[in-house]
């Protein structure tokens, strides 16, 4: 039986579309958003709609942006002969949010994986190849280490060495703060092979 | 820096103001978002638009609801001689997803707290004295067992017992599947002090 109402019904299953929200959570969002304003709850209809309305891919690093080229490619100090790949522009924002990195991105929104369908034409993988023409220095692949991002990058990597532009990989090992007993094998064993001198 | 787009920021933004949605969530609900098909956004932004310019309470039991009367209050097939009092539509909803409960609701839309300022006049108590004139069995009274929940449950006591009509307050006790060894004195006070016989 619908003990709410039909609006109240709908605007819960449709918040539990959403990833990880289950109908418990859908229901104390929902009623959240029936106690705000109507003001803010204007806002936040406005912010969804517009977001998905005005975004595009930047021409250069295909990031999710709202203009022609995204702030970090328009940006005069950044190294523009710099590429780092990376799988989706959260994971761009994951290393941007580090503040370190200074080079440029190129954002595949997805990885090769044939189990899904999806092949190399299906992500922007011609068009970092594109940008290889101009001058670059080094291509940093930053998939994650799932066995699709490792293919991806064993790829990517295929391609562009014989072009005589410097591929490398992040590293994988154990996460800093990590407790080895709680670590997978595989990740154990990276971490032995990617060993540095102190 | 602004790494993602104005949108996008925004987005994420209004999606962290909502309860239990930390930053990193709402970067994952905003891609997704963006990911979406046009037309489920709009789905998703009308139903939020929807549910907060349509709703109202019920005249009986103020519940949220988009009628003037809600669905169980306008039920013949419901007991309206004896009310359960909550605190909330959810908390409604989470007994009317037992569906044993038969009776009838009244939400106060809070309860008394003096340390919020909140008294006895800013919830729904006096609606509730009101529907009293009617024919009234008895008030069940299911306010959570908070310090709050327990004054409001006294006070509706007060009240409404020298008028004649029952009134019972919810067991407190341990919760079906809890480990005593995990549960709280004053929970375990209250099981030995409701114990019943078997």
């Amino acid at each position: 039986m619908d003990y709410y109402s039909g609006y109240i019904t709908k605007l819960i299953e449709e918040l539990a579309k959403l990833p990880g929200v289950g109908p418990k959570t859908a229901g104390r969002l929902g009623f959240h958003i029936l106690e705000m304003s109507e003001e803010d709850v204007e806002d936040l209809a406005n912010a969804i709609v517009d977001a998905k309305k005005n975004i595009k891919y930047c021409k250069h690093c295909y990031t999710l942006t709202d203009s022609d080229v995204c702030p970090i490619c328009s940006s005069k100090d950044r190294d523009h002969k710099t590429i780092m790949v990376v799988e989706s522009t959260k994971d761009m924002s994951a290393y941007e949010s580090v503040g370190e990195y200074k080079g440029v991105y190129h954002v595949l929104h997805g990885v090769i994986n044939p189990m899904a369908g999806i092949t190399q034409n299906d992500i922007k993988l011609k068009e970092l190849f594109e940008r290889l023409k101009d001058d670059v220095d080094e291509i940093i692949i930053a998939t994650n280490s799932s066995v699709e991002g490792e293919a991806t990058a064993m790829y990517i990597s295929k391609v562009v060495k014989p072009l005589g532009i410097k591929v490398t990989r992040i590293a994988s090992g154990v996460p800093v703060g990590g407790d080895l007993e709680c670590i997978d094998n595989v990740t154990l064993l990276r971490a032995l092979q990617g060993r540095t001198t102190i």
